[in-house]
């Protein structure tokens, strides 16, 4: 085995967002492997294979990368953000724990600059909770009593803060009290952050003083 | 006003993980700002001035940095990692909410990859709690504290992390059960990651299975 797999994060959507690390191993890979809207983030080139696949099917693409790998390929799984945070990572090393013939595999894991720090940054410096995909396709109804828990908790005045698309064209930043959350404010490509018990506006930016006053 | 004040977040330590985003806004930069350790990862050029200063001086840091701006210079206030997780950009907004004189500042963060993420990365995908900068100089009992609660609350097993000055020439990644855990064990360039329950060893990686088993 002379291969390579690299579990590599693209960040949240701005290329301007990929480290130097991941792009080198992209200039470099002969197999890009990961979720077709991820994987459409890589140019085509030659001498580079892209194989996209559906959303969760991680074990199966896990595997598959493993395979290419062993047969001496350089191959890159790809995901947004980081690769350790609600991504491939853990199928990875789930596939790996099950599969003794690709111990001997080389594997190294990039990471990325994940939704959550680039959300904080387009607010301000909120800190808080963070909440990724809260409308999951598989988990709908989870953000919904989030919402009522927080509410139920004393959160109600916290600022709630939307970022839509961070870095994206598509990128849309909404922030309120998280009592006048509501769920359908939310969507797959949305992340949620809310406050905590200090955070406040400073006009249009939101932040949490370093030290509660 | 025509300056510009840019809050940006260096990575963790390796050159390769600086996005372009703040590659090019350094590149583009009058003056640097910052604590004297991250200023100096900023390679000197003519046309450039970089203003060093000792650490806990974040609010005169920040005011520094906004005078700077408000002649119309272009500014980068630079932080380990990424700068709305324990760094410099709450303390600019602090300043900002306090000197209406700056109001009309443009400002913007860019994020960077925290120290947490490129920590889990050479774990593997482990999860769970990241402690930053355990052994503060200013709250030196606070990981001892930490460690105790944790372990009378049962985490006794759970596999924590070591990382010691990661993706520098100092790495040292360390793993064990947390009640083997010793306050002296960190320094002020570790940072400590307490898997979830189910974080476990797959030959030298440490991970989070994607669903508990």
């Amino acid at each position: 085995m002379t291969g390579m797999l690299t579990i590599a994060g693209l960040g949240p959507g701005d290329a301007a967002l990929i480290t130097p690390e991941v792009a080198a191993a992209l200039a470099d890979a002969t197999d890009v492997v990961g979720y077709a809207p991820y994987v459409a983030r890589v140019a085509a080139r030659e001498g580079l294979v892209r194989h996209a696949s559906d959303n969760r099917q991680e074990l199966q693409r896990a595997a598959e990368a493993m395979r290419l790998a062993a047969e001496g390929r350089r191959v890159v799984v790809v995901s947004s953000g980081d690769p350790g945070v609600f991504a491939m990572a853990s199928a990875v090393f789930e596939a790996l724990e099950s599969s003794p013939q690709w111990q001997g595999l080389v594997i190294r894991v990039l990471p990325g600059v994940t939704a959550m720090l680039a959300a904080a940054a387009r607010a301000g410096a909120p800190l808080g909770i963070a909440l990724y995909n809260p409308r999951s396709a598989s988990r709908p109804e989870g953000f919904a009593r989030a919402l009522e828990v927080l509410n139920e908790a004393g959160c109600g005045d916290r600022i709630t803060i939307f970022a839509h698309a961070v870095t994206t064209a598509d990128e849309r930043i909404d922030a309120l009290p998280l009592r006048d959350a509501r769920p359908d404010m939310a969507d797959m490509r949305t992340l949620v952050i809310v406050g905590n018990s200090t955070t406040r506006r400073a006009g249009r930016w939101i932040y949490a003083p370093r030290r509660a006053s």
